[in-house]
C-alpha cells in the first residue's frame, strides 16, 4: 500500500514541479540557446514546442508538392511499411488474444511508395514510408539540401550530432501506439500536422507494459490480403497495453482493464503543425496520430540525439522494477500461451 | 523483497552509469563552459573538482596571513559556532540516547572569533566561524574584493546568481556530519584542505535517516562549561544516523547498527585543496572534515545556487518514501521518547 501511495504521489509531483498541471506543453517562439535548452528542457526532462526553428528550410515549401518529391526521388528506393489498418508496431488481435504486430516492410521505388500512401484504404492496405534507421540520410539522401542536417543549438547542448535522422511520409490513417525511445528527439513537422499524447516516464505503470508475442504482417500483392504470423521461435516484446482511443464498442472494457490510465491524470496533448518542432524528451511515452496537408500527406523529419544514461535513467529502471497493480507479463492470455506452447517447443521468453 | 533488490540495483546502476565505480571524483584542469557544466555535471547530478578556477583570487595569498584578516575585519562582528567537540548540527548523546545538537552561536568581534578558533581545544571548546545565511556578503562584506562574487560559468548555466555565499573559518577539529542540501554547491577552498565523503541521493536508505529531538548547546564563558538542552516544545529533525568514522570502541556496534552503510558501496572520497573548487551536486549526502594551513586555519567560501526541483527531485522523494529495512523514526529510543512525553505535554512531531 505504501508504494502505491508513493507512486501516485510521484505522478502528481512530476506534474506539479516542472510540467505544470494544465497538461499543456510549453511553447517557445524561437529556438532556445544551448544553455537554455539544457537547463530548461533536457535537464528537467520536459517537452516543448519550438516555432521558427525550421522556417528557412526549403522543404517547407517544396515538399507540399508531391510531384516535386517524386521528381527529386525518381531514382530512389525506399522502405514502405504496409499494414491493413495503419497501426504498425502495435498490438493486434490474433487467435482471440493479442500480439505485437510489425508491418510488412517492402523496398519500392519512391514514386510507387507515394502512390501506395496516397491511395491507402483502411481495412485494405495502409502504407507509411518510414524506416527508423537513419533513412533520411540514406534512402532520402537526395533531399538532404531541403532540411538542416541537425539543429545547431541542440547539437551544442547535447555535445554530438544526431545519431539518426528519419523521414516519415504518411497519411491520416497511420498512427503510432504508445511507446518510449531511448533518444532525445527533435521532431520537425514539414507538411500536415502531428497529434501527440505524451506521458512522463514516471507514469510507466499507467501504460500496463506487458510482454506480447511478436508477429509480422505479410502482404500478398496478388491477393491484396494480409497474413499475421507469430515469429518462430517465439519472441516476446514488452509493449504498452493502452489504446487511448478505443472504439465505442470496446471503450467500457478498455476502461475497466486499464483504470490507472483512464482514471489517472490526463496525458499532455499537443498538435505540432507544419513548420514547428517538438522536443520529445528521452523516455517519455508518446502516441502519435496525424492530419494531412492539401496533398493528402503528412511529412516529418525527426532527429534522434543520444540520451545520457544517468541518474534519471537509473531511477526510471528502479520505478519500473516495482510491481504496482499491473503485474508485468500477466496479460498474455492463457489461451494464446497454450497455443504457443503447443506450436513451438523452443520458444524463448 | 522485490523492492530491496531494486534499491540495491539502483545503487549499483547509478555508479555504473555516470559516476564510475572507482569511487573517484572527476577532476577538471580548468573551469567548464556553461554548456559542459550543465551537460556533464548538473544534468547527471555528478560531482567534480575544478582546478584553476580561483587562482586569480587575492584571497588565495592574503588569507593565509591571519593578521591580514584581523586587520580587514577589525570592525566586523561575526557569528561563531561553539561546541565542546567540533561537531555541530550532529547527533550527540543526551540522557543515554541521541539528539540532534546545534551549536551555541555567538556574535563576537572578528579578532576574538579568530582567537577562539585558533585556541580551540577538543572536549573543552571548539569554535567555527560560519553562518549559512549568506554571511560572506553580510558579516564579511569587507572581504568582498578578495573573491569573485560568483562563478560566471555556473551562473550562466544555472541562470541566476548564487542565492547565498557563505564563509567558513575553522580548524582541524571541526567536522560536519552527513547531510544533504537543496542547492547546487560550489565549494572553494582558500586555505587548508577539506576532506569530503560523498554519497549520491539514491543511497538515501544507507544513511538511516531518522527523526531526532532537537537540542542546542549553551555555553557559559564564566564556567567554561557547555549545557545541552532539548528544545521545548520538542521539535524533531530528520538526520543521518551514520558516523563514518566511529571510534575503535564503538566501531563494532555502529557497523552492526548500520550495515547498509558499512557493508555497501564505499562513498566517493575526495580532498579539495587550497585553490580548488568542488562541485557538490544538489541532494548529494556529504560528510566534511578539514586539514589546516600553516597558520592553523581552514578557510573556504561556498556558493549555493538554486537547484531545479524537477523530475530527479520527485524520483528522490519517491525513493525515500519506500521503507527499506531501516524504518524511519524507529531509532528514537523508547527511553528518550518517554522522557520527552513526561517532560512536555505539547511537543510537536
Amino acid at each position: 500500500m505504501k508504494e502505491e501511495n508513493g507512486i501516485e504521489e510521484l505522478w502528481r509531483e512530476v506534474r506539479d514541479l516542472s510540467l505544470g498541471n494544465g497538461g499543456r506543453v510549453e511553447r517557445l517562439e524561437s529556438p532556445p540557446t544551448p544553455v537554455q535548452f539544457l537547463r530548461d528542457f533536457i535537464t528537467p526532462n520536459k517537452p516543448c514546442i519550438i516555432s521558427n526553428a525550421i522556417t528557412h528550410w526549403p522543404a517547407l515549401s517544396s515538399w507540399t508538392n508531391p510531384s516535386h518529391l517524386s521528381q527529386s526521388l525518381s531514382g530512389a528506393t525506399v522502405s514502405v511499411h504496409l499494414t491493413p489498418t495503419g497501426a504498425a508496431d502495435a498490438l493486434a488481435p490474433l487467435r482471440s488474444s493479442l500480439c505485437f504486430a510489425s508491418a510488412h516492410v517492402q523496398r519500392v521505388p519512391f514514386p510507387h511508395a507515394l502512390d501506395l500512401i496516397s491511395f491507402s484504404e483502411p481495412s485494405k492496405l495502409v502504407a507509411y514510408a518510414q524506416q527508423q534507421n537513419d533513412c533520411f540520410r540514406s534512402e532520402y539522401s537526395s533531399l538532404a539540401d531541403d532540411c538542416d542536417p541537425h539543429f545547431g543549438w541542440a547539437t551544442e547542448a547535447i555535445g554530438s550530432e544526431p545519431e539518426a535522422v528519419n523521414l516519415w511520409i504518411g497519411n491520416q490513417h497511420s498512427r503510432t501506439s504508445f511507446h518510449k525511445d531511448h533518444y532525445e528527439n527533435l521532431y520537425a513537422v514539414v507538411t500536415g500536422e502531428k497529434h501527440f499524447l505524451l506521458l512522463p516516464p514516471t507514469d510507466v505503470h499507467r501504460l500496463y507494459i506487458r510482454d506480447y508475442p511478436a508477429a509480422t504482417y505479410s502482404y500478398s500483392s496478388d491477393t491484396g490480403e494480409f497474413d499475421l504470423e507469430l515469429e518462430k521461435p517465439t519472441r516476446y516484446v514488452p509493449w504498452c497495453s493502452v489504446d487511448p482511443y478505443p472504439s465505442l464498442e470496446t471503450m467500457d472494457n478498455e476502461m475497466t482493464k486499464f483504470p490507472l490510465y483512464f482514471n489517472g491524470p490526463r496525458p499532455f496533448e499537443c498538435t505540432v503543425k507544419a513548420g514547428e518542432v517538438l522536443y520529445l524528451p528521452s523516455m517519455w511515452f508518446h502516441h502519435v496520430r496525424q492530419g494531412v496537408d492539401d496533398g493528402g500527406l503528412t511529412i516529418a523529419v525527426n532527429y534522434w540525439y543520444d540520451m545520457q544514461f544517468d541518474i534519471k535513467y537509473a531511477y526510471f529502471n528502479f520505478l519500473q522494477s516495482i510491481r504496482y497493480r499491473s503485474a508485468p507479463s500477466a496479460m498474455i492470455s492463457d489461451k494464446l500461451s497454450e497455443e504457443i506452447d503447443s506450436d513451438s517447443d523452443d520458444y524463448e521468453h
